[in-house]
């Protein structure tokens, strides 16, 4: 693959997108699909979806199309989702719990092995087999059970500490669903949900229909 | 303001991170910044900053940078955020109480009025104040209580019944959490949050990390 050029976030964002469709088309036996027929159902334009995938070496073929399992499974490739990843998420509250509840995440390889409190009330429950710990195991734990993947649930005020305790444990992926940006070394990728960002668009869409575009 | 143009979309997610960070800069007691200064906090260049704002009118002053509580306010109109919206959560799972017990929400007046689900195990059951009620309860409700807002946070497989009951019922405006892209009429904005996505981009982050730019 030539990839001399930085690949622009917003192809990447768009490729979890056609990934989900094509793990649909595969669910209902559909083998073949021209990017007119993926304009259709992504709602991107057909030389938009050929420009993004160009940019990992096309895989298509003129006059056939895409081979959809291929197609998929070198997206999967492309996304890392070839390989399983051990996570810990750092918050017990409701949205910790949803997501340690979402089956989704580790049938596509994300391996929840412990969530971890300060708060006593939550410290030993279990949501599914997935036990809650005490905050101050989480270091060793990540140490010794090759952790990739840390997601922050917590509140805002404690989302930095959490930071700094996976950053010391060696951990170069954060998945941060606190509404704070935090400082981190530059080795390590972090992957921000912020859902107030998310309403406000929405708000913003509502007062501003003439600015919305479906996709 | 000269909205000839429709502002694109990537420009207009950056708002809600403005506005949040200017928030932060009120709290701060700060009343005055520069684009370079709002550049190092957003990790946004200042050129890119000026020509953002400026799609909206401007409200920087040469030599001067921006007013923080004025801009601040006026990105909150611009957001639509000068309003309250009256909202009502589908799904009463783990996001879905999430969702109900982020006071954050309702500090930036979006008021959840309701919960609704279809498993009797949690009709009846408060959330906060917020009464989770049967879904079959909801179209009504909705009609009767100004609701403008509709939040799904049900599995992927009644997302597409919840969407149709608030479009019928009159709702403009879905926060659509559920795995699913939802087909709804023209003068509907839906704002997705699609974790699989999320985190499917973090994986080819962590991955790719050449690619990887913070901000």
């Amino acid at each position: 693959m030539d990839r001399e050029n930085r690949v622009s976030i917003t192809v990447i964002r768009r490729l979890p997108k056609y990934y989900r469709y094509l793990g649909d088309l595969i669910r209902k036996g559909i083998n073949r699909i021209s990017s007119q027929e993926l304009s259709k159902l992504t709602g991107f334009t057909a030389s938009q979806i050929r420009q993004d995938l160009n940019n990992f070496g096309g895989f298509g073929q003129q006059g056939y199309g895409y081979n959809v399992e291929e197609l998929h499974s070198q997206l999967g490739k492309i996304l890392g989702l070839d390989k399983t990843y051990n996570t810990v998420i750092a918050g017990a509250g409701n949205l910790g719990q949803a997501v340690a509840n979402y089956k989704g995440f580790e049938e596509a390889g994300f391996k929840v092995l412990a969530m971890f409190d300060k708060n006593p009330k939550f410290i030993g429950l279990k949501i599914r087999d997935i036990e809650i710990k005490d905050v101050d195991e989480m270091e060793d734990f990540i140490k010794e059970n090759d952790v990739e993947i840390g997601i922050i649930t917590t509140p805002k005020e404690s989302a930095q500490d959490i930071a700094d305790i996976y950053i010391k444990s060696g951990i170069k992926g954060i998945w941060n669903f606190a509404p704070a940006d935090l400082k981190v070394d530059d080795d390590v990728v972090i992957e921000n949900v912020h859902l107030n960002e998310s309403l406000f668009t929405l708000s913003y869409f509502l007062n501003n229909k003439q600015d919305y575009v479906r996709g």
